[in-house]
């Protein structure tokens, strides 16, 4: 086992109408807060006046940023910051899925400052303090709402990139399992996916931690289990909470302690998709995911048989086991190749450009540059 | 699933020569130190020196309190919180096992106020605030580094109780594997049994929350597998590590989400045990354990064929679980009946009127008056 530091200062509140606790949570942190959300849907839900409802209950001053992009951009971040800023406000309240939720942590590092939040990515600056976060979320899929990382695209430099800092942590995050129940099955599938994936990246990520492994695979076979069923009946409330907890579980630290790192190739690889092809952020995952396995079985071979054989309870070889998870991924109804979603070879070099640019890397098994094309062809 | 609030502000160092970070973090809560441990061990095992070393390299003031008793008694928190109080302290470093950490917890609620800590365990005092805790674990059993819950007894009123407040989380917990190291196998064992105990008193507790069930049982197969193993080489920095870790999660926040509590009716009876016999917490449990499963056998008998089939992978039906599960205990060295500690037909009585003093209920499956002859009947 690793040194590892368990650390997670989120406090969760979890369950059937929890946001009626905001107006209690709300004004410890102060009085004027910068409301963000994305593009309508909590509009169309009612969910941005039952906001607006606990917000007055509160007494609170609010000013609003709305429309943040899926696939999150700097753009909206830099914006809705100096909005912020303007205002001067004291906390930033977030509505909706992993898009607005990363947004606003890096709107809330980059309120206080006078740069664009893209430098925290590029390194030019590093972030000496944070306007408090609180969630709310929509969308259970990238555990965004109890850990320090937040992803955004820069399209003009071609990169989408994952950052995480310890002031990015929310203060408190708001789930409650009904709010998900608008998301549609092909968004709800691929919230599932990414939880899923986020346990293998972490799940192959160097470092022996049997614990954290057990407790990687338990929550891949609640995905297993509930997800499908979920799929069948969208507006289940409980099937809505058992995926939307296993969601939060698989990253918010637990399944990283006492290994050294995840791995995190695939999400380099996927964040590439979703930048060219706006490919939503958890189908991009299960494409990337069976490659990325074919392209590693030789030399994981015990670790991906070990992995299928506890997920599905039967002796499986790796080979066996990367089709069962691929099968997993189809049950689901996600992509599971490149054609899937309409992409050919006639678009081998430009992904190929966007790895390079975006330093897909891995974490564990170190991929180069020349490895790309292949792993490409593997998701042809 | 129910509705709940994950939230551990604790930050737990854990690994290979963490205490050398304490130079770090102590300064942090100020500058006066009150050093709780006790009787000896860590005297004879070098760590006290180690301590007192770091704590020299920060700077600080201290003033200590040795000598904290195990199954420790109100008196001991009593005389070192009035040693804080007159020493004017701004936090306390505690050095021990679950023992000097409980007293810890309750000293820094009781150094604040003029009265007794008992008091709220009695419900006669709440508190408002608590002296910062920093712990330096040397026993992986109690899971106290990260919770916020402590055991106290109060001998002149015949109790051993339980209480818990968010005042109550350590500010932060090192955790190194190496310092367990001296404990001998009996109470490793007990440790492991101690830490398996809280795995069951959490999944027999009421509730629905599938994933959190997973990870309970994900935490006892790493006790199941690496307990022997360790008691086999108690010398294993690795296994001292994997044990070191379960104990931390089995009781932490994480084997209680979505749930509606713990059961805790096997606590109970096993600290009665402690109080008139200074029976070892960890052994306790497994003389109580046994006992509680066979008395529930009908009602619970779903779902102790679900335990029993999960944790060792074979169809077992309620029974058959039953016996395995004491199996389990008696590979681990751990008496599971009173005969085994010495207590005959002779103190039932006494036992009885400690269970009614102690008001062993249980949360989930309840408890009479009536009942506790029965239950000492299955633990001879």
């Amino acid at each position: 086992m690793q040194n590892f530091i368990a650390y997670n200062p989120t406090k969760l509140h979890f369950g059937k109408d929890v946001i009626e606790g905001l107006p209690v949570s709300l004004p410890k942190y102060g009085k004027r807060i910068l409301f963000v959300y994305g593009r309508g849907s909590i509009i169309r839900s009612g969910l941005y006046d039952s906001v607006k409802r606990l917000i007055g209950q509160a007494g609170m001053e609010v000013v609003e940023y709305g429309g943040i992009r899926p696939n999150p951009v700097v753009e909206d971040v830099d914006a809705a910051a100096g909005l912020g800023r303007k205002h001067n406000v004291d906390m930033i309240l977030a509505v909706g899925g992993g898009s607005v939720i990363d947004s606003a942590k890096i709107i809330a590092l980059t309120i206080p400052v006078n740069h664009s939040g893209w430098d925290f990515y590029s390194g030019k600056a590093k972030p000496a303090k944070a306007v408090p976060l609180i969630t709310v979320l929509t969308l259970a899929a990238t555990g965004t709402e109890m850990n320090r990382f937040a992803v955004l695209s820069n399209r003009a430099e071609g990169k989408k990139n994952g950052y995480g800092h310890v002031l990015c942590y929310p203060k408190e995050s708001f789930l409650d399992p009904a709010l998900t129940i608008p998301v549609p099955g092909d968004y709800t599938a691929y919230g599932i996916a990414d939880l899923i994936a986020h346990c293998f990246e972490l799940y192959f990520g160097a470092g022996d931690a049997t614990l954290t492994d057990r407790i990687i695979t338990s929550i891949v076979r609640e995905a297993m289990e509930y997800g499908p069923q979920l799929l069948g009946n969208l507006t289940d409330y409980d099937l809505r909470a058992r995926i939307m907890y296993a969601a939060t579980m698989a990253l918010n630290g637990l399944t990283s302690y006492g290994k050294v790192a995840g791995d995190w190739a695939v999400h380099g690889m996927g964040h590439v998709l979703s930048l060219h092809y706006d490919t939503p952020h958890g189908a991009s995952l299960t494409i990337a995911y069976p490659a990325w396995l074919k392209f590693f079985r030789e030399p994981m071979k015990e670790r991906i048989a070990a992995l299928g054989t506890e997920l599905f309870r039967e002796p499986l070889d790796a080979g066996g086991s990367i089709l069962r998870i691929e099968g997993l991924f189809r049950q689901l109804g996600c992509p599971v190749r490149l054609s899937d979603i309409g992409v050919g070879h006639g678009e081998k070099d430009k992904l190929v450009k966007g790895f390079i640019i975006n330093e897909v890397e891995g974490g564990n098994m170190k991929l180069t540059h020349e490895d790309y094309p292949k792993l490409i062809d593997l998701m042809m």
